[in-house]
């Protein structure tokens, strides 16, 4: 039987999604847990929607594994939980069908970016916003977003160490919020490069505090060069929202989490 | 010369606001960070304006002292933030006359307490958010807190270890508000006794879940005794908004973490 699974997460004090030696990783955790609730002794191999960086939160990433164990579905949220450390949690759990994949049936994935404009750096907030003391000019980045909507090659914005297979993809969202001195930043598209939203991110706030011309965004893009784009962004504000799915596997499309965020 | 800053804590890895052996208070770090900003080599004593328990958060706690240092105000800010920990930062910096007092000179407080409702524990807002799996009734809760407000004996939400001179209080205003699953509960009152919110809150879950009618909460008001109360509730979820102040001082009153909560 196929499962689905919601997982949020504090990525501040992990060294990313992909499990690694160090043990200290999102998907570590929770291989470990599903393992100790299922009383299996070998571990539980899980796939997920998309990989975050150390330091990224996750609001709803997908995983999906294969068991033989029969639990209604609340029982994996609850019995999981139970061995989850206090940041990480499973939201939902869902019986699905042999042919999905939390990966390869994801028709779009959603971030959004958390950005604090203040003289003073977070506090309550720390690792979970990022931070600029130059006050941000939201129609200038509202221009400079039109020239990444649509298909482009992003090479610009992607991080050498990326394994995408190509960097052509499709932005079909991006909307810019304000809540007091937080920004938001919501990013939709069919996938993402590595390091693809810290880098937009750097540019929209060389852009927001004037650096450079709404404009500039389309130059960046076309060079197809890193060199052509400002320093990646921190991670601190990043939150995988999750991915879109196609109506029919029913799976639900958002967790209370995203009501967190300014 | 009297200074008064207005200091913003995650108090998750914190002892609480009071100097302690440990050394792990937010007294602690913000008194070691003003040595250094200010070169000295006695400790700077600060007074606050409410003294909050050990992953309680505080907004905007303001502190004041003496100095002979002469520094612009901001120059307090940044550079005393350079030596606090990440998740303590001072967010303004006033000098003030030598009758103004922090604790003293507060003529009420703000504190809010931000509740999470849903089946599944809290992971990203990990302790900073209470947590209630059964749902909650906010006309119950409106109804329970009428009879708080005014000046009241609040023997029954007093902790033990309380060390006010007396019970009597006067609660100006409770709100309770809600965005999507996170409820917020805002108290202002001229002081607050010691785990009195805590204890409040404990109470006003019972009522919501149905466990109590509201009329409850002014028996257990009249009891003036702790047993009449519901258990204590999580400190995970509840922040100083900070002291109000008469206007005259010219001291900000909010701070930008404010929009931060749900």
């Amino acid at each position: 039987m196929r499962m689905a699974l919601g997982i949020s997460y504090n990525g501040q004090g992990y060294d990313g999604w992909q499990s690694q030696p160090s043990g200290n990783t999102v998907q570590d955790k929770l291989e470990g847990a599903l393992a100790q609730f299922s009383a299996q002794l070998d571990p539980v191999t899980t796939l997920c929607a998309g990989r975050t960086d150390a330091g990224v939160h996750g609001l709803n990433q997908v995983v999906h594994f294969d068991t033989d164990l029969q639990r209604e579905a609340f029982s994996w949220v609850r019995g999981t939980n139970t061995f989850l450390p206090p940041d990480i949690a499973v939201q939902w759990a869902r019986a699905v069908p042999d042919e999905f994949h939390s990966r390869a049936s994801a028709i779009a994935r959603r971030y959004a970016y958390v950005l604090l404009e203040s003289p003073v750096r977070p506090s309550v907030e720390h690792g979970r916003a990022g931070w600029v003391f130059r006050p941000l000019d939201a129609d200038a980045m509202r221009a400079a977003v039109q020239h990444l909507l649509g298909e482009h090659d992003f090479t610009s914005f992607r991080a050498s160490s990326c394994q995408a297979k190509t960097p052509v993809k499709t932005m079909t969202r991006i909307e810019i919020a304000r809540r007091g001195p937080y920004w938001r930043f919501e990013f939709e598209a069919n996938a993402f490069l590595h390091h693809m939203i810290r880098n937009i991110m750097g540019c929209l706030v060389a852009v927001g505090q004037g650096l450079h011309e709404p404009d500039w965004m389309a130059a960046v893009r076309d060079a197809r060069s890193r060199d052509a784009a400002a320093p990646t962004f921190s991670p601190d504000g990043l939150y995988f929202v999750g991915p879109v799915y196609d109506a029919r596997w029913n799976l639900p499309a958002e967790t209370p989490l995203y009501h967190w965020l300014p």
